[in-house]
């Protein structure tokens, strides 16, 4: 049987998992490409660090060089993380004729269109299923499976960490920063949770999905975003009493004015697909006008998840799949005339709002006409008792749709009422 | 741009919808094929019946000769249903060089290996993947995006009809007869909807779904199957006050004794993602070694959601992909070492076993006997009021797991005792 020799980059917790579908399945790949897929080396930085797998004989190796310059390896599993030295590597990689796998998100978002440009000019590929949603193969599904769709709209769970927080703290009623201990504690958050807490990683993993459904060309940092670091366990219980749960929701909504992009904590109703995702999960809902609704559930990361995402771009970069995807997409090409991203203001949705307000006569009125002078339907409020110990009552408003810029201008106008506490708490309700 | 012409046999309800994307959306195939797919014959029996699609002077034509033989024409998209002349028709286009793509999924699960060998020995492809479960791409998903695992179990709820009948039952309290009317009355259902209601369809799609999954080489009439025509609305009323939901499913579990296969209707629990899908649409939940569970949830039928499958087959085979995939996978092939079907009364779960019994001293005994002496542990028992204008009451008893040949020995007993009337119910319960 025919042989296609395969290079790994970094022996960290997905690339052992590559390395032990390579060496202890490779009846799988045999079946699946008709040929053998051959782990031929292994660089890592430090050899002398002990591994989650057993590499025959000479297959590992300290120096990048033994891969970059390996004639005969065709295919290269790269996965190293972070920006550099991982973009040059990838560089020289593509410069040496070797076709790339990677799941590095961050370093597609930053410099897709640069290394994307490289490989076309140098006539080889790059596959990147592992860069998004782990186990989930949305990259492949919106590449190849909906290709005949307008994709209309795509709602994601991108993040698992903050899928898991949000989940434990609707489950057990506990606040933030306990359940980001114990996601710590579980291996589910780095010591330091920041990129996924703060909707960087989500906003990340849209970039891209949005370049394959929309052929949008969106710098990461243009996504509105904000995290789940400020999501008060208040409001959980308050989106909970009402049939919401809060999940950290990545979106692109295609709109008459261009495309909507945003990753934000939003209220979903419990019992709907996306509302019901669980722990460290991630889900994709894609609208197509063909298709109609389809709805993806599965491990966001871990590590076998994930290098079963970077085996399948193996197995289909040696057959010539991605060859051949990767040459019809164009992605973050300039030839291909994409979709912008439309005006934050213009978004228009439902709004969940809090605000914490002194229980004196007339305050509710005030709230109410706040919206009112804006245009701005209620769809129902709720005025809770005062906390514990405290004189300031909860007062929760849900609108109905109303644009993101009249919203902004109502919260703005409660929060200079005399008798409300602090800024609005507000995040969009996504039915 | 570079041009693939592309023919179309068939322009039922899918075939007119395959014509509207190739027509109306020209833009999105050349984006995502980097060529046009460009219609240039589509045969029908009758020409002088309305169709849903406006066509090009030209391209109807009521001889399928002039598809066949049209030298330029490299792929097909044959709509034809039912066996013959479908069969011939495939068979004649594989000889004249076409590359074929089909929804037909009775034709590949009676004669996938006849006609899967003689596009091999031809050096032409199949592609299928509208045969199965409309517009969820699981066959995309199982050849392309899950093959460095071992696809270890597949659930699967495969035929919308079924669904949208035992869904109805449940949030309606209607009786099986009544929902078949509307589902008939709303085009959910055929004239005669015993293919989709005693299980036929779903099994037909099991066995396509288990040669890719498992290289299961199984003849679907093989599949042990009951329908949802009988499922009484009684047991559905039960099952939903035990916290699940009857759906017809359509399983394979890899098991140490060979793949165990059914379709049933089964308990699933509420909430869960299978429990939870609702109306016309279709599920697949599978379970791979290395990526665990992932869950695909869309429209099971219709003439867009199917049209979209039958154009993303059309894209691949012109781009080349599918002959890639054809190749390397060697589906219904000899040379492939798949797995066995293992012994029905091998399998082992949980059952739901309803008896009517007459309401007198020591009948409860008997039956908790029936399942004692099996060896099988009851994990909840309901009796309930006899119904109205009967003496008989309904028991029903939820056990622990047991084998399918020991509760089946239990029912017997139970149906042999003086006090019970009829055949007790039974059904598996999956949680």
């Amino acid at each position: 049987m025919e042989k296609t020799k395969v290079g790994i980059i970094g022996l960290g917790t997905v690339g052992s998992g590559v390395a032990k579908i390579l060496l202890d399945h490779g009846d799988r790949t045999a079946r699946h490409a008709g040929r053998v897929l051959w782990l031929e080396k292994a660089a890592v930085r430090d050899l002398s660090k002990p591994r989650d797998c057993d590499l025959p004989d000479g297959v590992l190796t300290d120096s990048i060089d033994e891969v970059i310059d390996h004639p005969e390896i065709k295919v290269v599993a790269q996965l190293m993380g972070g920006i550099e030295p991982a973009r040059s590597v990838m560089i020289r990689l593509l410069e040496s004729g070797k076709d790339v796998v990677t799941a590095n998100k961050a370093l597609l978002a930053e410099h897709g269109p640069e290394l994307f440009d490289k490989a076309r000019e140098l006539g080889r590929s790059i596959a990147f299923e592992a860069s998004v949603a782990g186990g989930i193969p949305i990259i492949a599904n919106l590449s190849q499976c909906l290709t005949s769709n307008q994709v209309t709209s795509l709602h994601g769970i991108l993040n698992g960490t903050s899928n898991f927080i949000l989940d434990k703290m609707h489950t057990e009623g506990a606040a933030y920063s306990d359940v980001v201990a114990e996601a710590q504690r579980l291996g589910y958050a780095e010591a330091d949770p920041s990129m996924d807490v703060d909707g960087t990683d989500a906003a990340q993993k849209l970039a891209i999905l949005c370049q394959l459904a929309f052929g949008a060309r969106l710098n990461w940092r243009d996504i509105p975003r904000s995290g789940i670091d400020t999501v008060d366990l208040l409001d959980v219980n308050y989106a909970q009493e009402m049939g919401y749960k809060i999940k950290l929701l990545a979106i692109a909504d295609l709109k008459e004015h261009g495309l909507d992009c945003e990753v934000n904590p939003a209220l979903v109703r419990a019992g709907s697909p996306l509302g019901e995702v669980g722990g460290p999960f991630n889900a994709v809902l894609v609208k197509g006008d063909a298709v109609g609704p389809l709805f993806y559930h599965g491990q966001g990361a871990g590590q076998m998840p994930t290098a079963s995402a970077v085996a399948a771009d193996l197995i289909d970069t040696a057959v010539g799949r991605t060859a051949i995807t990767f040459r019809t997409l164009g992605l973050w090409s300039d030839q291909v005339k994409g979709v912008d991203q439309a005006d934050f203001a213009t978004s228009t949705g439902k709004r969940y709002v809090r605000a914490m307000v002194e229980d004196s006569p007339g305050v509710l009125a005030k709230v109410t006409e706040a919206f009112g002078a804006e245009g701005i339907s209620i769809a129902s409020i709720l005025q809770k008792e005062p906390l514990e110990g405290d004189t300031a009552v909860p007062l929760v408003v849900m609108t109905h749709r109303a644009s993101e810029a009249a919203t902004d201008r109502a919260c703005a106008k409660i929060a200079a009422l005399d008798a409300c506490r602090g800024e609005p708490v507000k995040m969009w309700v996504r039915d």
